[in-house]
């Protein structure tokens, strides 16, 4: 067994490098006001995601990110490093919430912590690792990935 | 209290029109092999949603959507259309799941229903739906929106 440090700057973590209770951090994304909407337009094209005069008489009282594209940015920010696993990132599936709307200026940064390790019962060079991600500045996910 | 008819013939139902077990179907959208690639490289630069050849040698077996992009292309279908509500679809999170992989030429056609009408006890012109949301090609999710 490799320990997690050699595996890591050689590419990436094994599942035999993970383990239950695991911290990341990944890098940082600053919200920038015409990514905003550029990605509204395409997605969520919605007025409070696209045009702040419109945005202040709604729920979110000013211009919000679509939640889509704040879920994007933090698999970004996981593919990047946030979450540096040999092989890559595959979603089975989550949860997702948006406690609080993200804003331009905001800066994005994931923490994420492992909370599973299941290795495959057929395939045991696979496994499916259940992790929470959580933006430490103003929205929250999870993720099983 | 308007028809229902009424109300989304005007721009969409009010919470007084949304009932358990209404359904909802989208518009239909054809998966695009640049599109899916333009999105990898912004969001989830992996080798098997950026690259065939590099694609096959993975879990997928060849080129596979970004799950995030098929769950924003759900979004513009619910916009769309699909989730017709008067005033917007604000997500506060939900449950998401990629049971198989999308592909390109794959079409994504949404099927909702409401599962829970919640009103807001403070403002009673408010609430919270619950819906169920699938793709009836070859993807599911659900939210609450």
């Amino acid at each position: 067994m490799t320990t997690p440090d050699k595996h890591q700057a050689n590419g990436g973590l094994y599942l035999e490098d993970l383990y239950v209770g695991q911290r990341f951090t990944s890098g940082a994304h600053a919200v920038d006001e015409a990514q905003i909407k550029t990605f509204a337009s395409q997605f969520d094209p919605q007025p409070f995601h696209l045009d702040d005069a419109a945005a202040r008489s709604t729920l979110f009282a000013g211009l919000a990110v679509s939640g889509w594209r704040t879920a994007a940015i933090t698999m970004r920010l996981l593919v990047d490093g946030g979450a540096p696993i040999a092989g890559g990132i595959v979603g089975a599936g989550g949860e997702v919430s948006w406690r609080k709307p993200t804003r331009p200026g905001d800066i994005l940064q994931i923490e994420s912590e492992v909370l599973k390790v299941t290795p495959s019962r057929s395939r045991p060079d696979r496994g499916m690792v259940t992790c929470a991600a959580r933006h430490s500045i103003n929205a929250a996910r999870s993720c099983r990935c």
